[in-house]
């Protein structure tokens, strides 16, 4: 019918196609730096709720206690601020905490190489970054196997392409075939050179944290860093109610440095935590309040999320499971906690349990992933990849979570109740028993209106007989080849390439290697 | 550290093994009737856009109007009542339908011939209920196929053995080796025979829906079905604001006999509405109100549910997509439309336009469930089963689709905040650096702590690899299969059975096989 219409129009019709074409290329290639969401919350605690698992970790901070191991400087922090500590065992005086914690901004910038991809944290602001953390890596054609720097790099091309990941990540996997204690390095700069989009830094050592600074020191200038946020890192908890060296003195220089921090309970509820949801939640309040307060003795002021990572064990195997009901529920009371304690707010992404991208991996990331987004959560880590539990880092899951991810910024614009948005004119265009594919209102909004999946195959079941019977993960790994294969860096200032490769070939050969 | 604890405690231990054990298998094998839901609601419109909608759905109402096509007696009932009747054209005075539908019951009480299945319709329960209308059916083993009333049966059985579909639904496929005349005697009495649970009439015939009071009255007795709704059917209108006479026909007996009409426009945005969520919406509002007026007028008071079947169009191909977010949007809005007319609201399901139980089939069915459960749908229909587009149902997302379900029984419950929720117990047994699994707290709520998946495979790849590195639908195909051969039937008055039995054979031997 479209067809038929444009054969009378001639010209005009051609123009219409063009400029249909031109929105099209527009659309797919430029990216929002975050979303803006514009959906109510759900909330599933009610205000009192709220006060009693408050109350309650007040409690747990103050007759309990937290520990700090191994790290004296904080232990004199909080001695000094008026905690009771005695041995690395901290009681908070009921309300101390919640005191130490009101100077975190309730959001802040973080700053890219390309200002166009800095990303507002907290508010109503959503950031996806990819996986985080995993051994393993597998795809379609080679199965599971340890990362390689190789597939980090192809990770960090893979999130700086798609429109729907507005943050690099970090350890989007491991790269195994680096030693340990120069991976960092290769890692960092990965970020730096081959997105341009904000990224996350080192934490597994102060020396690698402070490294980190230094690069970004490097790119975006010295003073340029004191006043302005450009690194996000994941500091988490010794779940339960432990706090450790290697995790605090990461936080401590870049608290140090003016960076931010995800303080981050991680929490297997059954084994690390309680097995009902209010009491994790209890417990993730109660780590968050200790873990920020420290950071704000440090630095007050410093960047800082309210993370939660929550999933539960099974009960019969102790293995961790994903996406399930208990983990939905904590997601959603831990954003009302943050909200709460007025600060940013980073939980979920697209986590499961399976082995490999089937229908199992598919559930469960679904059931993380929208209850991410309808808790308001501002930073989304594993938004994209995670697979087995964290082991492995999926190619091809990747491809399908970018999509979900896509479909999730349609959502959060919630509904257009503009005029066009009411439509009220196509129904004076069309008769009742009629149809809209062709009225003047369709056609007009026809570029723009429903999300487009890039995965899902909506074919009659000839046409996808006829392709070959594909399933989602088969389409997903054509994806992710054309895309490496049309991969182009950003463009970047060679005297500062130079400087950066300069600073980690210096560094590199200033140390032997070590795999620890 | 269980078993150690056992060891010590002796008889004590294996006492408490033993009603773990019972505890165990009690939990699997009682069902709630339905789910009462204890989570606050979803709701992406404002209150003003709510006024909006029904305002331009009074208009659309008023100007343009709907038609009644083909059923004189809509047409002089609505006219009576006040409406502007021209032809088959029906334009309703603004606040006329909203004044007609107002003695619809706000929920009511579908029976079971097993009264402890009777469902609630409305209110804070939510019903699941299985697929509905597929004419091909697909396993792992056979493929896709036509379905037959032997796949019918299986399904009737599948959803009476499950623990968390709570209705046996209608016509969960299509059995083609049925002549249509006759198909709905067997479809109707499978329901009433291999099941207990509530079940849907057939509305593919005015005659097919008087046929399905009868054998109600048999099973339930007559007088008992006219104070008592046994029957919750499914009338579709012809959308874009048509009503056929097929459907109204339907209807009218079955609002003639108490019985209950789901009152569903059936939309593929695009094509059948406008693109935009809030002209869907509009027009969702202004068919419901049409329909459900003629309804009240047959018999103010028959029971009805507001009906929402909305989902998206492929702007490319024109193919029917779902598990959109425009279709989320689409769900959370028209349920609050229906709250607003106060009235019972269907919608949902686990629907999806893969052609096979894949990554997209499951990232499709969880985005439409999740929506349907935070919205607050009352009748859910296709919760189970639904694939490719709904032209196919599948024996192995049947049982995955379960286990959604099944997850979505806690997730309803909210947030336990009952002192044994709190859990503070626990962290008076649990040191910092400790482990909750052995503590008393948990092994007190081992049995109920976490929704245990019937799909999911948590192990280890090692373990997975050693199992045969089987997938989602691999080992749904075993536990239907297991499910089949351990089904019983449900025990029924055998002069009943035989008066059932009876008529649909004196009905079939009165007309001759007819395919249409």
């Amino acid at each position: 019918m479209a067809e038929a219409a444009e054969a009378h129009e001639g010209h005009a019709a051609r123009r219409g196609r063009d400029a249909r074409r031109a929105a099209r290329a527009q659309r797919s290639g430029v990216a929002v730096p975050f979303i803006t969401r514009n959906l109510p919350l759900t909330e599933v605690l009610s205000e009192e709720a709220m006060q009693i698992i408050e109350h309650n970790a007040e409690t747990l901070l103050e007759e309990i206690g937290i520990e700090f191991r191994d790290y004296p400087r904080a232990l004199e922090l909080l001695r000094g601020a008026g905690a009771d500590v005695r041995g690395e065992r901290v009681r908070f005086p009921r309300g101390l905490a919640r005191r130490l914690i009101s100077t975190v901004p309730s959001q802040y910038t973080q700053v890219a190489r390309n200002p166009e991809r800095s990303v507002q944290i907290g508010g109503k602001a959503t950031v996806f970054a990819p996986n985080y953390g995993s051994p393993f890596v597998h795809d379609l054609d080679k199965g599971r196997r340890y990362g390689t720097i190789e597939d980090f790099r192809n990770f960090v091309k893979l999130a700086y392409m798609t429109p729907y990941v507005h943050h690099s990540g970090g350890t989007v996997c491991e790269p195994v075939d680096l030693p340990v204690n120069k991976r960092h390095l290769e890692m960092v700069y990965a970020h730096m050179r081959l997105s341009d989009k904000p990224f996350m830094g080192s934490v597994t050592h102060p020396d690698r944290a402070l490294d980190t600074v230094k690069m970004a020191e490097i790119l975006f200038g010295t003073d340029f860093i004191q006043q302005n946020t450009v690194c996000t890192s994941l500091i988490n908890a010794n779940s339960p109610m432990v706090w450790d060296n290697t995790m605090l003195g990461a936080a401590d220089v870049y608290a140090q440095n003016n960076q931010a921090c995800i303080i981050t309970p991680f929490i297997l509820s059954g084994a690390m935590s309680p097995v009902t949801v209010a009491g994790t939640l209890t417990q993730v309040l109660a780590e968050v309040l200790a873990g920020v307060s420290f950071l704000q003795l440090v630095r007050p002021g410093a960047p800082a999320i309210f993370g939660t990572f929550v999933s539960t064990l099974s009960m019969q195997s102790g293995a961790p499971t994903f996406g399930t009901p208990e983990a939905a529920l904590c997601i959603y009371g831990a954003a009302q906690l943050a909200r709460r304690m007025k600060m940013p707010f980073r939980t979920g992404g697209s986590l499961c349990a399976s082995k490999i991208p089937d229908a199992q991996a598919a559930y469960e990331s679904a059931h993380t992933l929208l209850p991410t987004i309808h808790a308001g959560a501002n930073f989304v880590l594993h938004a994209a990849g995670w697979m087995e539990g964290g082991l492995s880092a999926s190619y091809e899951k990747f491809i399908m979570d970018f999509d979900q991810l896509g479909a999730m910024h349609v959502l959060a614009k919630g509904v257009d109740m503009s005029e066009n948005g009411q439509a009220m004119e196509a129904f004076h265009q069309v008769e009742p028993g009629g149809h809209f594919l062709g009225c003047a209102h369709t056609q007009a909004n026809f570029e723009t209106a429903f999300y487009r999946s890039s995965v899902a195959d909506n074919n009659s079941v000839e046409q996808w007989e006829a392709e070959g019977k594909q399933d989602a993960p088969q389409r997903a790994n054509r994806i992710w080849k054309k895309m490496l294969a049309e991969y182009e860096a950003p463009a970047i200032d060679p005297g500062v390439d130079e400087a950066l490769r300069d600073f980690i070939e210096r560094k590199k050969a200033s140390m032997p290697d070590a795999m620890y």
